[in-house]
């Protein structure tokens, strides 16, 4: 049952309708009816009666004078895992190398090994904590990833947490399957035969209803893209999108393997050329920036920004929540460090976790404030959009509704 | 009239009572009486009664097997200040360059005519809303300066808006006299008319019990030391102690400087010499690390933490909230930056939020849990104390004291 309409007055609109800018309308109201955005526009503009609801019926909402702009999308997140990796974290940090933490069972497989072991009331708990950071921020979508179960009941384990995040709070969440995320020790020496495992798993996890896009690590640590391309084959012949972890340590023209699959996105692209910009562009493959990740490795290299906006690639930021390179819960900074780091504009930025956030997920129905749209939104206590860019720290949010009902 | 004495138990103690390390107390207990700490220790040795209080009788508080630190010590920050600088951010983003932006009036100058102009209620509320955001993440003692008001009345303002934050929430505030930030267009040409004025108001302002310390920035674009230096004399006339923003930009000698006045802090540091390093450790000066403006500035040159840490000079850690460089109100923000960006240890940021944070404030009686000390304190829901420096976002939070009264 939908809620009753309301009718959101004294705020401006943040619309992220355009290709480019704010597309703001100051002075603005907006009618929610049936979960829906049944009008938006200048207040001054606002007709009798809409769809046969007559406006001064309805339930008005204070915006306080404040900023309405859509529920924030984090399209890239690995937000169920089990433990954390403070220890290893502290570890480097008083001098231990790599080598010394990864043979300490330190690096993805201690996030591995706690999640097999974790059942799924003990993830489910876990991710709620990081989840609820990001609902306090305004996030109305999140994308989930497995990829720390590597065998196929703890990859299930971890799609179904990500399922049961959904019916606990008022957030859509869409699942991407990412067993080829890093070889399991069962498959030492024969990732042929794990990608094997993985295509067989994939469909039995799709059948179950578990799956909505299919993603791997394609880097020489990781996958190789003929590796990844088996993958993403099985992928589409049972209808499912894909999306890549591309080029974020070397090139190995990952992006362009994503396009010509028609890739939902390619994420991360620190090492992306020219020729890979030119087939996402040609293929409408959204690039999503995860500066977070960028900042945890102290990464010098940026992604090749201007040449994705000269080429009019869309792109997204994400948090990249994970334990290992970003523990990050917080929408917001991400979008901070995509300005200060990766020098987007607070407008990009913005449009990268709303309009464009949603296109790497597959969506037209959300990510924009425009009629007919879902009402996913978030009010905000700010003079201005940039401000969401510009402070580190706060909590700026005022209210946040999901599918046209305050959560 | 102090609150009732309270024992909190099932929890773990950070006492940051020794000079390295977190000086953990697993499975301890610890009792609040007349806003001290009056006892303190592992749960099995707890004596049946401490000063003729029967602990049988003392209300528990349960501290949910979480960790217990000392209230966060925040020892730099700009709090108090009008406006913001969302839309010079955004400026920049778009391409605008510094010269522009100063065109257009950005830069302090805005802040400064922002502050010149909003009343005390104004800067108070919007003062409260950062200060929330950092007692939200276990903030007890808070260093304020003034230094965008640059006339005596506006400057006066500032202090007084800090003096009121602490009447208005359970905070320790210390005030710093901070007119010799920038020269004001009423000075132009004349910086050193403008230090006779600084000096003229310190004595009327430290006369009101306004100012708790005084500071500068020296610096190209700032005060030479020759200028610093007679504020500094000025102010150890009138008993008051001195702190420097010092060597962010270049090497000018503050840090020496600073030490040679029996300075608090120097604060910055990017730029400091082996000299200030030894200088430093001769007086007891504390080095203050502020990471975020390092990050806000995409700074590249590291301060000395290496030489700093053989030389045993304490190191601090602040947010330096602040519009133009740091509009961060995020204390845990800061702690994760000094661990990724200044490859501090995780007990070593923590003891610079709180331990050296409060030598770097001429306090000895708070900024660690030591039997005697002011009950001020941070409960967190974490498994370990590095997660305090690991996770971005979040609100471990549990719990906090402020002169033995949870708040
Ligand atoms: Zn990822
Ligand atoms: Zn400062």
């Amino acid at each position: 049952m939908s809620a009753s309409p309301q009718l959101l007055r004294n705020l401006h609109l943040a619309t992220l309708s355009e290709p480019t800018g704010y597309a703001e309308i100051p002075g603005a109201a907006l009618l929610i009816h049936e979960g829906r955005i049944a009008w938006l526009g200048r207040a001054v503009d606002m007709p009798a009666e809409v769809a046969g609801l007559r406006l001064a019926d309805v339930e008005v909402v204070d915006g306080q004078g404040g900023w309405l702009t859509p529920g924030l999308i984090d399209c890239h997140t690995h937000l169920v895992f089990g433990g954390d990796r403070s220890h290893e974290f502290e570890l480097r940090l008083n001098g231990a190398s790599y080598e010394e933490i990864a043979r300490a069972g330190g690096g993805i497989r201690s996030t591995m090994a706690a999640t097999r072991q974790a059942d799924e009331a003990a993830l489910l708990a876990s991710a709620l904590v990081r989840l609820d950071g990001m609902l306090r921020e305004g996030l109305t979508t999140v994308e989930i990833k497995s990829g720390y179960g590597l065998d196929f009941a703890s990859e299930r384990k971890m799609l179904r947490v990500a399922r049961a995040l959904a019916s606990q709070r008022g957030v859509n969440v869409h699942t991407s399957y990412l067993a080829a995320h890093a070889l399991p020790a069962e498959f030492q020496g024969r990732p042929d035969d794990y990608i094997d495992a993985c295509i067989h798993w994939l469909h039995e996890l799709a059948a179950e209803g578990l799956v909505d896009a299919v993603d791997a690590f394609c880097e020489n640590i990781g996958f190789s893209p003929a590796q990844v391309e088996r993958l993403f084959l099985a992928a589409r012949a049972l209808g499912l999108p894909v999306k890549l972890h591309a080029e974020q340590l070397s090139d190995q023209g990952g992006a362009a393997l994503t396009a010509r699959h028609g890739g939902l996105s390619a994420d991360h692209l620190e090492w992306l050329d020219e020729a890979g910009v030119a087939a996402m562009a040609a293929a409408g493959t959204v690039a999503t920036l995860l500066p977070l990740a960028y900042y945890c490795l102290r990464e010098t290299r940026l992604p090749p920004i201007a040449a994705l906006r000269a080429a009019g690639v869309a792109m997204a930021v994400s948090t990249d929540c994970n334990p290992g390179t970003a523990p990050c819960s917080s929408p917001l900074l991400a979008l901070n460090m995509a300005c200060t780091q990766f020098r987007l504009t607070p407008s990009e930025a913005l449009a990268g976790m709303t309009r464009h956030a949603a296109t790497a997920l597959g969506r037209s129905d959300v990510g924009r404030l425009a009629v007919g749209l879902r009402a996913d939104l978030a009010l905000w206590r700010i003079a201005r959009p940039a401000e969401l860019c510009y402070w580190l720290g706060g909590e700026p949010l005022i209210a946040r509704w999901h599918d046209g009902r305050q959560v």
